[in-house]
């Protein structure tokens, strides 16, 4: 398992006239999240396209709890539950910055080589940096 | 059951670098059908929120089949399977103009009302208009 | 000088939390207006970029004068006053369904060889059509 | 004068198809430097609504020189260059991580009392934390 946190400054234009986060903006905060997960990896997502992979997400879900409001400071949790294979499953928790649940959520990307259109499996890179973490655990 | 198709041509700020609508914009596009829906009613929810209803969305799935491009007419199918009571449930299909089928979506809301901050039921006028429909079909 | 009109239906999700449409929603609204007058014309937005030139912002002002509130559906003016040459500056005025100015704005964008990223001139289609409009003043 | 820099990472679904930053997205992180920087002199743009003043847009004003791309970590520059009255203008500068100038541009915005709905005076507090940046200048 690789858990990895970033944080999120709600901003205005974020909002809705409910007066909270507009339920489509989550898919963004998740994306920031996955970005940077793979950056804490040494991995740059940026990159893999270049190296002609890209990741087109394949499925969303999302609960609400609660809600986030204009300028809340959010963490946004987000969890590898087993090695990606064609596909790579990430699952993740908002939290505000009183350490209130405001959603969960699950997305699945596919990897895809962008020249042939066709699915890929997960970079060499990602694979070895993710290994350690998944390895650690099944010694146990 | 009731349907409803709305049509929604897709914007260039909609679309990302990888030449597809941004999988983060299809909740507008849901939104925008589950509005014009209530409208195809004789509703507004507009209208609904000055009575002091709102509807904050509970959870939301998406299933990508394949991608939405720029300057797509996409047709948006939403559809309600069954009565809401305090929960109202949608499902959705986006196709593009060759008819093909993007993606699935299904999205719960929970009608509550502003003033207490609880779950209410849903408010007369939309129900005496849906039971049009399921009445029919009980009926049969 | 060429004029059009399209009218869009504000989105819940493009409302903020004062209420109005996000101050930085309304660019989205002008490209809609762009691009629907280009096909009043015959043109294709879409298919000048896959010809190779691709039409970037140079500029873009807008002055505020009231705001558009959710489910408003606006009416989008768009003119060109002057023909295009390697630079098509356009004019916006947004009215909401009681005929309040709420914005003008204005924006410039450079025709751009997608392969040289050189500036070009504007497509000869486009020059065509809009001639039509402009020589009629001029014989005037 | 009144300077501050802020750091925004450009996210995947802020770009569109031509591979840049949507012009319609300099707004939000103009925005964001409005707030940064309110935040930087102690003051808080999210009380400052629940104090009954809101500040919405009067004017904005954009010269895109270069653009931005998805990953790129962009520094936002706000000045403010006189105090304000009723009003307050802002003038930015976007940089990417190369020192790069990639826009420049200008808000008004009005100090609105929420309940009258009528123009108000900037808030003491604020006052108070620029006058020691502005005062300094005129003793000289």
């Amino acid at each position: 398992m690789y858990c990895f946190e970033t944080h999120i400054r709600v901003r205005y234009g974020e909002t809705d006239q409910m007066g909270y986060v507009y339920y489509g903006n989550y898919p963004l905060y998740y994306e920031v999240a996955r970005t940077e997960m793979l950056r804490s990896l040494g991995l740059s997502y940026k990159q893999m396209e270049k190296d002609g992979i890209i990741l087109p997400v394949r499925s969303l879900e999302i609960r609400y709890w609660d809600a986030a409001r204009y300028d809340d400071l959010l963490t946004v949790k987000v969890i590898l539950k087993e090695l990606p294979g064609v596909r790579i499953r990430f699952f993740y928790e908002i939290y505000n910055d009183r350490q209130v649940l405001l959603n969960t959520g699950e997305t699945v990307l596919v990897f895809v080589n962008v020249r042939t259109g066709k699915p890929a499996k997960a970079p060499e890179s990602l694979m070895t940096e993710l290994e350690k973490y998944f390895l650690r655990e099944t010694v146990k």
